[in-house]
């Protein structure tokens, strides 16, 4: 199953500075082959279903590891079985009628 | 590794009323043994990593064969390695600063 | 325009204890009139757009005021023109279904 | 009270094809003065805290003057009273990291 998502990762009890976490989770994404787009409040991901869950799952993990006792997520996933549709038609499907 | 999560699933393509494709996903999420308190604005679940992403994966099949072209979901998901934490009491604890 | 909402607000910077900055954030919206459900990952809000939207800026002021250096809120908003519907209308509509 | 926001529209009831109403909202966004970056789960937007929410209302009420009877936005607002700090200041903090 192809999805596209967002994903935000937001460390708890590490202070305000949060991007050495958000750092190593998006590498765990690149690394799990997904395509992943970084943006001002979380990273697009485009990949299939279980790829994309086992890495988001090792964020939790390695984010854990590096100090941070709470780890809270937000993720959107989209599915849909009438057409393939990449993050880069999704955007352009926007941008033609604006 | 045990989460504490919120799950909507929105069903698009089939009109205004999604509560039957919300049901459906409620049964799974029941029958995969997590514990659930639906809200009206989504459903808190509490249970174990891999049981919670398996029915939330689950949730999209069906409603796909239910007939929905396109579903997307929105997840937030906690995790902590500090203590034990469920749903009642991150409840509790606000009502009693209250 | 009526709005049923869903809040989740997330002080940084202030160690994982975020508890009396939700229940800051509860007393407030409630002192505004709105009716309000709390669960376990957010809060339920049902009122005018106008009301909950200033409470909600009020609650980022307050969590400031109180020592967090950073807040980042989670808000789900949803208005309908067909018919009016409650929170309880939204639960009810699933349960029956299930 | 300076804002980086992250807002996804979803119109329901209208079909499976949502940019002509995501688009309509992104004009509004954009001829209230504030900063957007489209991505492929919703959008980035940069502002005043006042300027930020009465354009978020204006979507709503003209995606229901489109045709839509029910609308359903998800709103990520994060504020913070240490330092300024804009949608690029937080991308580059993550990309040096990497």
């Amino acid at each position: 199953m192809h999805v596209i998502a967002d994903l935000m990762v937001v460390p708890l009890g590490v202070g305000i500075s949060v991007s050495p976490y958000v750092a190593a989770c998006e590498k765990i994404l690149k690394d799990a082959g997904l395509k992943t787009i970084l943006h001002a409040y979380g990273t697009n991901i485009e990949g299939e279903w279980d790829d994309l869950f086992a890495a988001v799952k090792r964020c939790h993990e390695v984010i854990h590891e590096m100090g941070a006792p709470r780890v809270s997520s937000s993720l959107k996933v989209g599915t849909r079985t009438d057409r393939m549709q990449t993050m880069d038609d999704k955007i352009h499907s926007v941008e033609e009628k604006m």
